[in-house]
């Protein structure tokens, strides 16, 4: 871990505290050839058990291996030291990452995304078997407050990681941090992410002169694309401020500063009535009890006429974030089943016309970012270091692994105030053409 | 009221207990023509302003008018006597319907569903000032049980009314009494229902010799186009009788009883495992108690590669079902917002693919039937009586500006064991072709 050659390349849009944010256990006197005690070997037999026997080898710091209880094992799991076994044993949620990400937790390359969905889809059995003490042991912490200034910390420690640092594996195309959406499988990224943009605009029904809000609006692409696209004046927001300088520098680049206007400034301080509210990739960050106002300040800002769009990531029933996920990448981060998104449309009796789920498409997508990731990864490793880069290939890994044993979801969710009788009158308008660039 | 006359003309498959079920308020020394008091008017200008102040004039029983506070009047009610009136604001929800099929409240004919749209939308708005009091005074009382007993009777009321009933104002393809599917406005309701069959089918993504299950099958329609255009094998559930001994027969008539199995029992009495699990327009009638137990039905009764299907009147909000629609039409209905919805998804992790909302198509359908229904309301009157057709005009117009006014949606949702990853990649399939048959 050369921690001191990655600072002294840091480029200088990247605030130094985000490197502290990823936590580094002391790594002291860690290193150990000693023979396994017999109860070591018991806490890995029984973690395996509590776990629904995932075929999972380990292979301890002396080189000893524990094989799986039935069948032979498709993955091995290496651990550098026995304090290593004793924390993934007391929380494994949280351990598996930083361990992974400080290199105590090791698994051949490639394998990582097989062995984490593997890992979920034999959890997610187990769990409803599990005794209330282990429940509690083991549980998922609740996200951290959202409330106006800890968002701004919030979003700051992720999305102002720095451009540099994201358009090394995001497409070059509109820089989108959420979920594509692949008409066919063989289409690039860049050709999926401006098919969403395009998806999300058809499902919107924009018509030129329309006026849109954006809440949470990334680089600012899907302004762009609906000012450039659709003929419409955007104003989008996002917390994020070099996101912000990112999208106002590509509007003008691009001559589209005249329909767009980007405001640094936090969601809940949106005004004016609009005929489109789409917010992608937000909701995760918002927190449950910030969605009544959220609620509150779409039935305000939509016109009498006007669709809402909310894209977001879920749950199939309500659930905690990973903790190391909440704790390490995403502060804040609650992913909402639709029955608590409908928190949102009940409060104010919006009528819900369309949902979709896309869970398959954002593996597609992680899957793509994860290949133009361990591509860079030197790059990543000379932005920031070593443990962050095997941080970030544990998020990326754990995420696809996530979407495709199906314990995230991802819901775009179409909804109108109740009494709109504008709202379209089937989806086949969304399908008339291809969403799909030829080329891009 | 010629009572005695539709007696006589009763068909023998109409049992005689129907009848009394639409109550009679007794007719005897209501008709007056004397002056109305003071406090009468008072109790309608505060009756009005309760519901919103719509543009509403009443005609009292000497011929007195009471105009609206606010603007000219569009519609008027006619009450032919005083006692009309205190039921009316005692409780409008159960009495206005009642009024009406009593002839004791008379709107000119046509004005109906758009009277009732107006108030609807009125009341919607109006109803957030109420006091508490008034809320309790007019709320809508809970559904009634809709256990294995109940459910029959409550069944048995509605949908063993007489198939000659029926056919006289549902679509002529295959009798159906669900929401259909306008892929444009001009096509016939004939059109509309087999394309709403379609529409289903390619929802479930049917393919030749796989088998469905189907709660509450109708005059089984769905099961017979299932098994006619795409091959399948059709177990189909329905607890009326005299929809089961139809629905055979046309089975029969079609050579597609080698493919479809018509069972006369209840939907908690599935057995079997099927790849498709498909359920049009009986949710409404389950009950928010029975929600966990249809869960664990779906969940046993599914393949875990199967894809399951409900379609179901909704709300935007949870909200009792209008008092007189549960008391004289649909005993025991209810129909869930999709927050509810989801209890029956959260309760086995079933994850949700695809909803749509379909109100305005309901609608449509609705003013078909009562375009048919009031073309034929003679025979109506005949088989019945005049009670029974105003009864069933109230019923008709009421849902048609329910669904106009958005206080009732259209919901078909599909959704699929949570660790399934044979789900579509997307919802184009669907709209490759037109559903809707060139002639019918």
């Amino acid at each position: 871990m050369n921690d001191n050659t990655a600072r002294e390349t840091q480029p200088s849009d990247r605030p130094a505290e985000h490197k502290g944010r990823i936590l580094k256990l002391p790594l002291e006197n860690l290193q150990t050839d000693r023979e396994p005690h017999s109860y070591e070997r018991w806490m890995i037999a029984k973690l395996m058990r509590m776990a629904g026997s995932p075929p999972v080898r380990f292979r301890l710091w002396n080189g000893d291996t524990v094989e799986p209880d039935d069948g032979p094992a498709r993955f091995t799991i290496q651990l550098t030291d026995p304090k290593a076994l004793l924390a993934l044993v007391a929380n494994p949620n949280l351990a598996f990452g930083d361990l992974y990400s400080a290199g105590r937790l090791q698994v051949p390359d490639g394998e990582l995304p097989d062995l984490m969905e593997c890992l979920y889809r034999h959890v997610h059995q187990a769990r409803k078997q599990w005794p209330k003490w282990l429940e509690a042991l083991w549980r998922n912490h609740a996200p951290r407050s959202t409330g106006l200034e800890e968002a701004k910390e919030n979003i700051h420690h992720h999305y102002d990681l720095g451009n540099d640092f994201y358009s090394l594996w995001l497409d070059s195309a509109e820089m989108q941090y959420t979920c594509a959406y692949y008409e066919s499988p063989d289409v690039t990224l860049e050709q999926a992410q401006l098919a969403k943009l395009e998806h999300v605009c058809r499902k919107l029904r924009l018509r030129p002169g329309m006026t849109v809000v954006e809440a949470g609006c990334g680089w600012g692409g899907l302004a762009r694309y609906m000012a450039r696209n659709y003929g419409v004046k955007v104003h989008a927001y996002n917390i994020s401020k070099e996101q912000i300088a990112y999208a106002r520098a590509e509007a003008k680049r691009q001559q589209l500063d005249q329909l767009i206007d980007y405001i640094e400034d936090d969601y809940r301080n949106i005004h004016g009535e609009y005929d489109a509210f789409v917010s992608i990739g937000m909701l995760e960050h918002v927190g449950k009890e910030n969605y009544q106002a959220l609620s509150d300040l779409i039935k305000r800002s939509l016109k009498p006429d006007g669709l809402a769009l909310l894209h977001s990531i879920g749950r199939n029933r309500p659930m905690l974030m990973n903790a190391w996920i909440e704790k390490r990448i995403f502060p804040g981060a609650y992913p909402p089943s639709i029955g608590e998104f409908m928190g949102i449309c009940e409060a104010n009796d919006f009528s819900v016309i369309d949902v979709e789920n896309l869970r398959l498409h954002y593996a597609r997508t992680l899957a793509h970012w994860k290949e133009r990731f361990d591509q860079n990864d030197d790059k990543v490793t000379a932005l920031y270091d070593e443990h962050f880069t095997r941080a970030w290939r544990m998020y990326l890994s754990g995420s696809l692994a996530a979407f495709r044993a199906g314990s995230l979801q991802l819901f775009q969710v179409v909804f109108s105030h109740g009494d709109n009788n504008a709202i379209p009158q089937s989806r086949q308008d969304l399908y008339t053409f291809p969403a799909t660039p030829e080329e891009v």
